[in-house]
């Protein structure tokens, strides 16, 4: 044990040259697709439905899970209630006691339940039935999520006359998005600024981005996930229940050439936020006009033309706390077939 | 890079002495609560909505990372589908389509949607509305699942005329559960019986448990959350539609000496199978009696008496194929308020 | 009593000519529980679950028919689409297309749909799932879904540590309230007093209906279906979906003065109006207070204390413009077990 | 048709007696649009979704309320609950407590329920939560319900890439359905054979209809609604719940040929039975290739090409078992925008 413990010390110190290594151990060798300048685009092949996320490999996630050094968890996720604040194009949702003791006890439905059949010690259960949207809280938008053009396309050009099913997405649901274990970097732009939080409509520009990593000592590498703070979680609460105040805040966000920025210039393979939507809104004309006139310029340009995948909502509020900029991110989605996001989830930033 | 690749296998290499070595890493130097022979019950403050998770700490959690050392993961999570295999006790569930790219141009209600305010590039979108339980797929029980007793009360005494509410449960609901980070060993009981899955109502013992660790060459040590393979995984094929393939072999499981023994002389904070109930059903008589007369009585053991958390319906087959017993194991639950357990989860066996 | 009977005979042997003929007609020659000046009670024995609907005879339907003197259909529901007005204590609701003919052809989930299987003309179908309140729109309130008491008691005793189960209640639900075929008179406060709706939290008082039942050359007699017209219907438009509008008007309505009045001197076995709830909110301090405080005395008195059903958002617009006031009033509930209030309704008034 | 519309009217003034009259009273005098030997078809103009229930008028109402001589209800509705059966096609159901008294009284989350409050009566409220398929119990499908041809139309030429939403179908929902009040004719064709239920997958003849009408000294007059009995509902009980045994019963129906003779020789404006659907299944390959290839032929030429809507599991053996044959027949669908069918209704017959 103490050898190991000696031997453990040994790589955290080799490690403790600077930032850099600690990047270039989480820099993959090399990227299997990605072109600086260009980013990546539809280049996996006729039938992916993982994108971006492909550049994940083994030696990658375990650079990652390397920089984890404490033992130390942040979880990343909202807690979602009847009353959490959501975006309008999503269905409301409910969390309903389904069975319940008294109810089990009362109904009898169940003979295995009652007394007489051997049920002396009256063990009863609590389930819940939940009416929900798969867009809700801590999220990571599929590449089925957006579509474009009149064709209806998504990633990869699956289009909704051919994918579209009754029962969700038929190419590219959440249970086709991998395990995310990739280096992690927090972008602080709200204390860069110097502020709780980001006003509205504020849009990130690429200087801000850097000014941030700057302030940090921090760099973007090719496989890295970016997650980028305007401080918007910090009016979620107990349950996102306060609307008003989070509306305000929530439309703040990466413009177009931050993502391009992220994208084609650093390599990041999934870009996220703290806000609703992780980008700007209203978007500036030039974003809009960029992709043909959108109402989600960045969504399109990640999910669509990059096969970026997008975290939303997550709660950056603790890594800001305690400045930590740098992690193992591990995220998994919910299994669920035919859902375009993973919903209500909680990430973690591994330290 | 190539340094602290070198490096890194050095570390290999030196943790290749034996199981021993990774298991006495992962496992803390103390336990907080756990006292052998007695295993935990309510030991944590009459506040505590925890359980036996408690005892994970920073250092435990690191070990556990530890034992990743390839970078591999192995997706413990089963698909849901609306034709999944559910207990009866759980309401049906279905995936629809809410918003589709097509509906969203038929509709035209929401005006940014419409060319004439600018979306000329059709930007449009898929969501999915879900009416699900807490209680399919991968789960995670929380400890206000089960309840005992004719005062309804669940972990650490909370009652259901107190605590029981419209949207869910008041106390230790599924948000409550911390993000589990922690030696995972897989115990592979069919494999070592020489079958492809247990039969039907079959009890696995601590004989067999004991067998099966001993042809792993493994331990569970304090801190471990233990996986028990019964092979049931393998009927899940795309989505658990299969349901009297999967019903047959789900009743094989723990009985209560097989739960007893795990907590209270291994120290297992958590115990999962590859089962929707991990227990063997029917109970035994005398398993039954120990609780006073239950359905479930490993179910009230672990939940409500001891504040061991269960795992259900993990898929422990790529584990077997490659013949990984000892890993990191790491999950996080849905977040949402109420719920009374994770559901359609994808916890992680990173190696 | 016997009086009373007499003296009904004999308006009913004056009244020769026109209306006032068909509402003696429509008057069933004696109550069968009814007492002027107490009203009902729980006077239908233990096990009853209907109440004051129970007074309904052959006779009296009949009566109520003969009231259709035109074959002219008066259409009584409000129209329920998701983003429609309702109360906050009950759940949002969605309509959601569940299969679509493009779903059904691109899934082919289901071989008969399939060419291949004989489906050469395509035939395919449109089904909607719903997640509803069963309190939206045009509703009946079923005698189970008011309590009051420490001890949850609804009408006739019920109490809620028996009858309350999971799957709703299990005492009075919807199903067991009778087809409802009964004289109908319309109360048209709001033309009386020359609004186009009352103002907001209007009590409507025993004089305010008298002076509009004068006006309409009307009366109340034993039996009768009392609707009052307060106007708030006329903001409900296509689907309810200005809820400024409507909830500006919804909280006129009757004092329990006016439900008394309406009860014990008047007989009407069931009241309804063109609100949410019907009675005027907030209530005053000495209606609460009369029976033990209360936010809805006028429910607590007509549902729980006299069994007397309570009709919601009937939409009186037709009526008023057509001055029609009296009527053969047809209402059925949904037939599902277990819900508490008839919901999206379209009672008829025919005449 | 002049000379048919005089012979009524002088058949309406001779029949001063006996239930003849009442037959002649409730067939209109002519009907507007209905052609022997060719029933409807889109005959009421592009924009029309109502159908053949346009031929309803004010006198043909009329007409129909005075068959309810006695003042008797018949309730029609099959009561639903969540293990009742339904077709495999639409989405299974459930009926939750939403609010109950002990949930609101431990909440306390809203303020107005509080004693602090005032609510020192402890009033307190049941409401349901429910996911519902439009399609289950008592049905009356609508005019979008089916859809035929690569180009999925319904009734009058309404397409699915127009007029299918997301929130339902925006051509020809329920709230288009007019309150029927027509004279209804049961055809107990169960009974005339001499069973209690037609055996599986029978067809129902026109020569069964003709039987069965004339043991019953009735004929089907234009603008009835024809209702036929199988004997299916019989085996519905308390909710459905015996899927098996209401399966084996629930496939016999009526063919094409029937069909056709109660539109296009006798202008049934309705047609309904107590099975889930109305026609025999699996239809008679020449039934099927009658409309181009179908496994639903009868839904196709009734709704689609003949504007006539079906009644689905109305409960047939209260009139059955009183040989009540004709009647008023009087039904209402719920008033929810979007949906494609009555559901879980209770239609009357008057009588």
């Amino acid at each position: 044990m103490k050898q190991i413990g000696r031997l453990l010390v040994a790589v955290g110190l080799s490690m403790a040259v600077g930032v850099v290594t600690n990047s270039a151990l989480a820099q993959d060798a090399g990227m299997k697709r990605w072109t600086q300048g260009k980013g990546w685009g539809w280049v996996w092949g006729q039938e992916d439905e993982v994108g971006a996320l492909n550049e994940m490999t083994d030696a990658s996630r375990l650079a990652a899970l390397r920089l984890a050094t404490q033992g130390k968890t942040y979880d990343l996720g909202l807690p979602y209630a009847r009353d959490s604040y959501r975006w309008a194009g999503h269905n409301p949702g409910e969390i309903i006691s389904f069975r319940t003791p008294e109810g089990v006890a009362r109904q009898r439905d169940l003979p295995f339940t009652t007394p007489e059949q051997g049920n002396t010690g009256h063990t009863r259960w609590h389930s819940s039935a939940m009416f929900i949207s798969d867009n809700v809280a801590t999220q990571i938008d599929g590449l089925a999520h957006i579509t474009h053009g009149e064709d209806n396309h998504w990633y990869n050009g699956f289009k909704s006359d051919q994918w579209t099913g009754d029962f969700g997405v038929r190419k590219a649901d959440v249970t086709t998005i991998p395990p995310i274990v990739a280096r992690g970097v927090m972008i602080d732009v709200a204390r860069q600024k110097g502020l709780d939080a980001l006003p509205s409509n504020y849009e990130i520009t690429v200087a801000d981005l850097e000014a941030a990593l700057q302030a940090q000592n921090m760099d973007i590498t090719p496989g890295t996930v970016a997650l980028i703070r305007t401080g918007t979680a910090r009016f979620w609460g107990e349950s996102g229940g306060d609307h008003a105040k989070i509306g305000e805040y929530d439309t703040a966000g990466i413009g177009l050439a931050a993502a391009r920025w992220l994208v084609e210039q650093k390599g990041a393979i999934m870009v996220a936020s703290d806000t609703s939507g992780l980008e700007c809104l209203p978007p500036r004309p030039a974003d809009s006009q960029a992709v043909g006139g959108s109402f989600n310029p960045v969504h399109v340009y990640l999910l669509v033309q990059q096969g970026v995948h997008i975290g939303e909502f997550h709660n950056l509020e603790g890594l800001s706390a305690d400045r930590v900029y740098e992690f193992a991110y591990v995220a998994t989605t919910n299994a669920i077939r035919g859902t375009v996001a993973g919903t209500a989830l909680r990430p973690l930033a591994l330290r």
